[in-house]
């Protein structure tokens, strides 16, 4: 069984309830909807991420014989279900904001249309992939707009939670913006630009510092980087630029050194000037350690001649928000609209779109969320990605979503970009015909389930 | 490629290392020493896992003829590389604390001696595995630790940081001493119990709560837990109660009901008098919903009538505290203790071996890290797993790792149970001869690299 693709990668009570659906004919056509409840503390926007990961798995679902002799093996399960998931394949349509679109809570960035069993079937697998991207993609924004202009490498495999988290983290981070990934699967798999630069290990497995880096730059002249703070960071320097002419007598630039450690503000311009002094006004520095959106923009800030980031933990764990509150919900069943309303987690019933009016400058001025079939008030933001369970569209390129990410960016009004929490959120209306219909299913559960 | 298991799940700087050690024939015999380097706030122990995880990573390594193809049309490596990655398998040893084990800050979990290149190359893949694993069992723990004697399960599969993050987060928490997970794959990969109840959504496309109870009951009679909170908790507690006589009559009991939304200590009690009221006194309370161990604790404190807690968010993500500062360092090259000395960052050099000593009351009472040829002083943490590539014994079972998971947490004095931050570290020593080579190291690289 393929851990990204296996369908037993779901929650045991969506096999128990599509058992009780089937046992009484409960097949016919839901609306569920995914979306995040509230933004948590100092993120004035999300990033949507994940989508094309999620119509993959969409697509590719099915349960193998190894999965049902499984499933049999169990024990908890009848024939019929058996039956039921062999033929199973996701036939339903997709609705979906694109990836690298800004949104907000509230807004539903992803609606499936399918018979019951099948659409509660998809529900953990398809929260599992989306939020985590959306997650990341949402940190990574926070992070480019802390640093205009510098280069962001992600740095996270070792820290992230596990191999797709390492994989797919990479991806967010790329569309939002990242430049790269030292995670070299992401670029077999993405086509995402990999770096690398030395370790200490490497240094230290060198009696002498010197030596190790003029090892390695014959070994790997290319975009050259020396990792300069093993001993001392300004020693280092200096012997970088003792050893610079040696190697620009074989044609070998030093394109960057790294600092790992330590002040990086009074470090990073202590190496500037040995660097300068040593006439290696070209030789850059990249900075990494334990940095995030607050010590980049802090360094941004006191002018620290840094010239680009390596962002492992923060970026791939969104260390300080690890997780978003997300939610896939029941909207609409047979025709009828339904409504969760459980303290503190009530939902809008019935299907929705997102629209999104922009100012005369194209800087974003206000979302509305209406029902679907509503008439046009704005640019919508959800559009048709599956019908039948076939994509309307071949996938997108990674390059496409990035543009986008990169267009949202720049029309995010000044108010909502800071690294702190806004004084008030970016305006999301829910339009009167939401508000009415969730009437209307309240008058209806009472008059039916007093 | 298996995303699992690719080799090229790494970082590129690994490639670009090996290319230069290979390059001057530095393939001499490494020791690296995985560790963590200091334990975040309201961290009092940490529990080692993942290393069976580990162990077949390294059994498994191999470049196959995609992963070489790949590396050949980009472009970035020589023939020999690719030739010695063509025939590369991990043959060397490896020395590793046991899953369930408690350790400490700048204990070493796991030992790897190997040849550099080889040592070097699985640094990435092998934190990826074991610092995850770890952080999941050290929070799962915590929440043990709050709950004694309470049914825990695993609800984290959807915000979990992707596919392996949900399924070694089952498994680790399941060491770690939870009940079980409702991650279907965990039961059928790992043989962990899978628990599963009913969605919200189940109860919202019925237009009524008593038939969507009904209904499921029927179709899922064995442990039958009811979700009671989608419209009104007590309301939805006293639909249980009339509906019992009816499922009674054809031999159905109702095991529990679950509430995943409001204060939960209050609807406790409120839900435990009405099914008491009703004569479902063995009818048990089950809590979800954004619950963490200070939450759980609170509720023990106040004696909330709640049987067992569904832990989702903060455990599958750790969410207070997402990464642990752990890192892998070189220790030994070539017959020589090497050392990093970077600012905050200085390891302690050679192999090494923890001890643990214990009272006449078989408690903890103190390690002592030493080089790991020192005389015995207690009971040794590491032990030699892994030789020549090939491990000394079976795996071990996950009931193993979980029964000296249970052990070590009954050993650990209750100065350092609680939730908080305890006055003082558990202690450990670094021995004089782990000190004394420090200073070694120290002097022989000042004399080499002036």
């Amino acid at each position: 069984m393929d851990l990204g693709t296996t369908p037993l990668l779901t929650d045991l009570y969506q096999l128990n309830m599509i058992q009780a659906y089937l046992d009484r004919g409960e097949t016919r056509l839901a609306v569920f909807e995914l979306f995040f409840r509230k933004l948590p503390p100092r993120r004035n926007f999300l990033m949507a991420a994940g989508l094309e990961s999620a119509l993959a798995f969409l697509e590719r679902l099915r349960f193998g014989e190894a999965e049902l002799a499984w499933l049999r093996r169990s024990g908890r399960f009848g024939a019929a279900l058996l039956d039921y998931l062999r033929e199973l394949r996701f036939d339903g349509d997709v609705d979906a904001m694109a990836e690298g679109e800004l949104f907000f809570a509230d807004e539903p960035i992803l609606r499936v249309t399918a018979p019951l069993p099948l659409a509660q079937l998809v529900e953990s697998r398809l929260i599992n992939i989306l939020h985590f991207q959306t997650l990341i993609a949402s940190k990574a924004a926070r992070l480019v707009l802390s640093a205009p202009g510098k280069l962001l490498v992600d740095f996270g495999l070792r820290r992230a939670h596990g191999a797709e988290a390492a994989l797919m983290a990479a991806r967010a981070s790329y569309i939002a913006g990242f430049a790269g990934t030292a995670t070299l699967l992401a670029e077999a798999e993405f086509g995402i630009p990999a770096y690398g630069t030395m370790a200490h290990s490497f240094v230290q497995a060198h009696d002498d510092e010197t030596q190790a880096f003029e090892n390695f730059a014959r070994a790997r002249p290319a975009n050259l980087t020396l990792l300069i703070d093993t001993y001392d960071t300004q020693a280092g320097a200096e012997k970088v630029v003792a050893l610079a002419p040696r190697l620009r007598a074989v044609g070998i630039a030093i394109a960057a050194v790294r600092l790992d450690s330590g002040d990086l503000d009074a470090l990073s311009r202590g190496v500037r000037r040995i660097l300068d002094r040593g006439g290696l006004h070209d030789t850059a520095i990249f900075a990494s350690g334990g940095l995030d959106e607050d010590v980049i923009a802090t360094l941004m800030r006191a002018g620290a001649p840094i010239d680009g980031f390596g962002v492992g933990t923060s970026l791939t764990t969104s260390n300080d928000v690890a997780a978003l509150d997300c939610a896939y919900k029941l909207q609409e069943y047979a025709g009828r609209a339904r409504r969760k309303r459980s303290t503190g987690k009530a939902t809008w019933p019935g299907r929705k779109q997102v629209w999104r009016r922009f100012d005369g400058e194209r800087r974003m001025a206000g979302d509305i969320v209406t029902l679907s079939d509503a008439p046009a008030s704005g640019t919508p933001l959800l559009r048709r990605v599956m019908t039948g369970g076939r994509r309307v569209a071949p996938p997108e390129s990674l390059a496409m979503a990035r543009r986008r990410a990169a267009d949202n960016l720049a029309a995010l009004p000044a108010t909502w970009r800071g690294l702190a929490q806004a004084a008030s959120p970016y305006p999301v209306r829910i339009a009167d015909d939401v508000r009415q219909l969730a009437e209307e299913v309240d008058r209806f559960m009472e008059r039916s389930s007093p």
